[in-house]
């Protein structure tokens, strides 16, 4: 059967693999361990442009040993930067952004998404969607400032203009208390 | 583009979509005007079957008017009667279920459901799917009671176990208040 509801993570995969085609430039906003990065890889093509960046340098090493690893790093630019500078390095018109919040897996568990950065990030990748593109944002409310991003996150979506965008929350209601959940905003 | 984020009834006709396969025993559990019995009616083909049921005759008969119109009401079976008595007529291992709660589009705005038999309905719903077996609920939380119902939907699929079952709410953040809402429920 195609359809099967799992996780925050496979909702947002199963919607970029509906979203992106061929020879789309699309971004990574949080390259975490690459995984997303690769399936972006492989879903934009030898034509397409993934552009990619991680505040953590660890973070960009490890997806770029993946790429090269899978032969795609040549369709793709990693950037050792916050996602709050996204707009200095992203042409406008992309067909998808995901951004991942929280931690890094395996990594500092001190460093982890701010709402005062992530704000510009989505601000910024809002901007740069061409019409009918899609960001879809990951959150992970399991970590201490978690619950707080997650009310931040809502606010701020449930304050776009609908003639701009649509925006759609998708949480599981059975899988307790902190369980990520995926946002999907698509631009009208 | 494949991808559209349009509403909580697009959302529920999509997942249907990639669910229902050819020759299937499938559930509309509210008939209303019968545009969801006929996508069902098309999914499952000729050699599948769409039980369907509304407690207004109307909504049986606007449905069955449709189904014939399109030339498929032979592998459809309507029912006078509320989807609180599902099991009665329905076997087990169905593929699909849709419930839409509130009132008939159009019909007589007193008539709504009520949660004493929507609970019943869906523990019904949920016992007769087949291992992977989807359940949508569409929610209008515009009437009147619509609030209440809403609060109770989600503490039920709350309730449930995730061991047998997977519960996902998707809701609309920048649509306005009581702007309908899907739920999906996938059987393990």
């Amino acid at each position: 059967m195609e359809y099967e509801l799992r996780s925050a993570r496979f909702l947002a995969s199963d919607i970029r693999k509906r979203v992106v085609q061929n020879g789309d430039t699309v971004v990574d906003g949080t390259l975490g361990n690459g995984h997303d990065t690769l399936e972006l890889a492989e879903l934009v093509g030898p034509a397409g442009r993934v552009i990619g960046m991680d505040i953590q340098p660890e973070a960009v090493k490890r997806t770029m040993a993946r790429l090269t690893e899978a032969g795609v790093a040549d369709r793709c630019s990693l950037h050792v930067m916050g996602h709050e500078h996204m707009k200095e390095i992203v042409p406008s018109g992309i067909r998808y952004c995901c951004l991942n919040l929280g931690w890094l897996p395996g990594g500092d568990k001190s460093v982890t998404t701010h709402w005062e950065t992530t704000r510009v990030a989505l601000e910024s990748a809002l901007e740069l969607l061409a019409p009918m593109g899609v960001l879809t944002v990951c959150v992970y409310p399991g970590h201490e400032a978690g619950a707080k991003e997650l009310m931040e996150i809502q606010a701020f979506f449930a304050s776009l203009r609908p003639q701009a965008f649509n925006c759609l929350r998708q949480s599981f209601l059975n899988a307790g208390p902190g369980s990520p959940e995926c946002y999907v905003v698509q631009k009208q």
